[in-house]
């Protein structure tokens, strides 16, 4: 049984501070202090926040919220008396409560649950129809939530996984700010293709221009030819009055009158003309689409990286990066892909293939000890959830050097595994690229902790990647971990005009859209290099999720761009 | 005359120390200490950059080099002796020079630098061909330089536009993530339209499958109906034979090779079969293009802002906020407008119009602040060479508190100038949006500091607003400051699910498309308000440029998308 609510009057400095521009105390504040919120006992709080779980007992005297901000992964319980409210319309799952109350010891000091709030005023309740409400109180699947990404975010998944992809956020720009990094805002509408041979999304108005038109002649028409003959009589017919009032000397107003009727009928005529030009349809030169006519007057796609236009700033400002979304339109229904996804790409000037290394190690490592420090209890929640092991590969990875080997190692080491029995779906010898099971068997298996390979055959990688001494392999690098396999793949930049020129030709590749990429090694050129780094993988290696599209808010794939 | 380069010998721990990833010293870490680098004289270092001007002295033998690397708005000056290589190639401006030397006193102890660097040895040139770089020495306008988005970040402006750009994304970041808000990242490509009325981008895989089909018909054109029936001729032809040899009791053997033809003429009439469907060109259904074959089987946009979509995450997991790429593909050849321009959007849940402008304008003020902070060495810069007051701006906007007027006090202070003979160009009465000359006004002329507008009428807000108790008036709200007028604008947002649903009619919008977010307003809804910032507008604020083309590396506009 719990006591009667007392009438308490209690003065502001005996409230617990409220967010600086809301009007309640955010949860997390209360229950993840150190003590989880015991030293507030006796103080009074304004909360808001979804109810997980509602129930009323003591024969309806009281109803038990379970109530989340988001504020962190912990809910805070509060007591409501039947005096305050309709208890009934408190309690489903969903349920928007803001109350005033007074925190009081939980009642039972072994649970997770310090403190508790007993309510003294309901100010806001924002109701739920359970028959309704598609999020209900049992377990649901990932894949059932994919369909209600504007709700999902209340569940307990979905907004640790927020949280985690804000601090990981977070944490790169803290990184390489602390680095001397300037943050650059590569485009997202391009005119240059990074890869060469990406499948990219096209960005036009011409469809809707057609639309447009299209609808506009449903309702108007487009001259016949008749019409601008009937128009052009009636500009001469007009033309003749005037000579004719003109000859017979009529009055200035008379001819006045006239001369602005013919103007008024040549001013017709030529619109219609201008008007019989219109060509319903998307424009056409020579049987092919005319980009001319389109918004930026030639094609324009949706990036599928930053790294070429960082390069430009690199080779001025020395250490930039961007982060933002990139996109490819593979019709890939796997769970590794989507059709929009966000990179971290640094690029730096004055760096060497070893100074490469070192920066992604020296990031994911940031990445993983920052979560280990700001997220822990998210991250348990996950290891609880999830992945039992997700914690620990996130300290791993946080102290432990990187092993790195060249691929021909990599290759040696492979065949060895082979020989001793290890059977791979795909062949390995020198020349592969290596494989989702190569890479993992290396960082999984042989080496247990992060690998980084380099030195790759030049004949499986991009054109920009410097080439080696040995003229066979390019300065590439990839970093696998456990868990996901490649998480960062980079390479120093060929700095070399000749051999970069040369290099495009080799690929088949047209030079003319490259101009501008050869320009930074035609006028001062600089030794660089830079790396990429896929953000959701980053959030599937911490959390152990196994599904791409519950990491980033808003999954785009084939066939699907909800809201 | 200068003295001789003497052998100097240092050991590493004369050096100072090199950037973490990279093989240099960051000028900005010798000549951007408070001393100005003066207390580093006698150690050595490696610096790379390139050369701002360069000129060759004492009859050849030495060259002076202002070497900038970006890292700050200073050079270094570099003595390079004629033994140590060509001089002819350093000097030209644009080239990239790496060099181990030695700090000495600047020869002019009353000059901004108070260091030099005396060369010991020249480790990387890349050089310039003067006659050809299209970034000479001389002053370039920043209209020129447009045409070369890819150079010039290497000249003095558009290299401290990236640092202050930097610096105020870091300072937008910290400052959201110190309030405890999470960055949410909306989707770009979207199927929401938040205005309901922007002109907005497709995003569309439909022209480019329709070129590949074109071009591969063009090699391998489409079966004809002849053709269809040729095979299907053969088919019959095979079964035929099949019958026979099995009514002739043919040997096993020989029944199997004709029941295999017969499967292969199947194949083939099924493929050919399936091939003559294909349609050239853009696919259509009654008429209009149909989209359930474009990527995501409906129409796809560019997004014109986050908010709707961030607004599901306030809905959970409260102070969020979302920055990132936004894009307009509206007509307009303005110096104010882009097609791609990036903004930064809070929502606030249980928060009121209050807290929105208390948020507004403690983010405004951080910004500012900041860059006072970080940044005075760049925002000297600009006040030399393009607003003298744009240093005193940011100190007043720092430490001023805003104004707070509603709309109908703006308008009968509008009015009362009008009355006094200030000319507008466009009318003032209550119910007009205010138009650029109003703002400016108010901010610049009436009041002299940043205005907080706010309760404006209905009818030319957008339907997501707030309605006030008036009835005629929304909780809206726009930031006004010097230089450029509006900065900010945002809103409590209505969160009645009948007040909406209403609203959303009343403006002639479907409801359909509007489901999701009514959803919001069905299960759990919760006061909330949010704003947007036009990122590059606080640059152009901040900075005193002009245009927008110049404060963001990779302008978008109609008829440019260069890279």
């Amino acid at each position: 049984m719990r006591d009667q609510l007392a009438a308490v009057s209690l003065n502001d400095a005996d409230e617990v501070p409220r967010a600086q521009f809301s009007d309640r105390v955010p949860i997390r504040s209360i229950v993840s202090r150190p003590d989880r919120g015991s030293g507030l006992v006796g103080r009074k709080a304004r909360v808001g926040g979804w109810v997980k779980t509602g129930r009323k007992a003591d024969k309806d005297a009281f109803a038990f919220l379970e109530l989340n901000d988001g504020s962190s992964a912990a809910n805070l319980q509060i007591i409501v008396d039947a005096s305050l409210g309709d208890l009934g319309q408190l309690v489903p799952t969903g349920t928007c409560v803001v109350v005033d109350g007074e925190l009081k010891a939980h009642p039972n000091p072994k649970g997770k649950q310090k403190v508790e709030l007993r309510a003294q005023k309901v100010l806001h309740v924002g109701p739920v129809d359970p028959a309704k409400y598609p999020l209900p109180k049992t377990r649901l699947t990932l894949e059932f939530l994919r369909d209600f990404v504007h709700l999902r975010s209340r569940t307990n998944t979905i907004s640790a996984v927020a949280r985690i992809r804000h601090a990981l956020a977070y944490a790169t720009h803290t990184f390489f700010h602390n680095q001397g990094f300037l943050y650059v805002h590569t485009p997202i509408i391009t005119t240059s293709d990074c890869e060469g041979a990406g499948e990219m999304f096209q960005v036009t108005t011409l469809l809707s221009e057609a639309e447009k038109l299209e609808k506009e002649l449903a309702q108007n028409p487009l001259p016949t030819q008749a019409d601008v003959e009937a128009a052009r009589l009636v500009v001469k017919e007009k033309g003749d009055i005037v000579s004719q009032l003109k000859s017979a000397k009529a009055s200035k107003a008379e001819v006045n009158a006239s001369v602005d009727e013919l103007k008024q009928a040549k001013e017709s005529l030529s619109k219609l003309e201008e008007r019989s030009k219109l060509k319903p349809g998307i424009p056409q030169k020579d049987g092919k689409v005319d980009y001319t006519n389109d918004f930026f007057a030639r094609q324009a796609f949706l990036t599928v990286s930053g790294q070429l236009q960082v390069e430009s700033y690199a080779s001025a400002l020395g250490g930039v990066y961007t982060f933002g979304p990139t996109f490819r339109a593979e019709n890939s229904h796997t769970s590794r892909h989507l059709a929009e996804f966000w990179m971290v790409e640094p690029e730096i000037a004055f760096a060497e293939l070893k100074d490469d290394m070192n920066c992604a190690e020296a990031y994911v490592k940031f990445l993983c000890q920052w979560l280990l420090d700001n997220c822990l209890e998210d991250m348990e929640f996950m290891a609880d959830k999830f992945d039992k092991g997700c914690i620990d590969r996130l300290k791993m990875v946080s102290s432990t050097p990187f092993v790195r080997v060249t691929y021909t190692e990599a290759v040696e080491i492979l065949e060895e595994a082979v020989k001793n029995g290890k059977k791979f779906e795909n062949e390995v010898k020198w020349g592969i690229d290596l494989a989702s099971e190569h890479e993992r068997y290396l960082t999984e298996v042989k080496f247990q902790k992060p690998v980084i390979v380099y030195n790759y055959p030049k004949e499986i990688k991009a054109f920009y990647m410097r080439v080696n001494d040995d003229s066979k392999t390019v300065a590439a690098m990839d970093v696998l971990v456990p868990k996901v396999g490649e998480l960062v793949g980079g390479s120093e930049r060929e700095e070399r005009y000749d051999v970069i020129q040369e290099r495009i030709k080799e690929m088949g590749l047209p030079l003319e859209p490259y101009e501008w990429y050869l320009d930074l090694r035609r006028y001062g050129t600089v030794k660089h290099s830079g790396f990429g780094l896929g953000f959701e993988r980053m959030i599937l290696f911490a959390t152990g999720l196994e599904n791409i599209r519950d990491v980033i808010p808003f999954p785009r794939y084939p066939g699907r761009a909800d809201l």
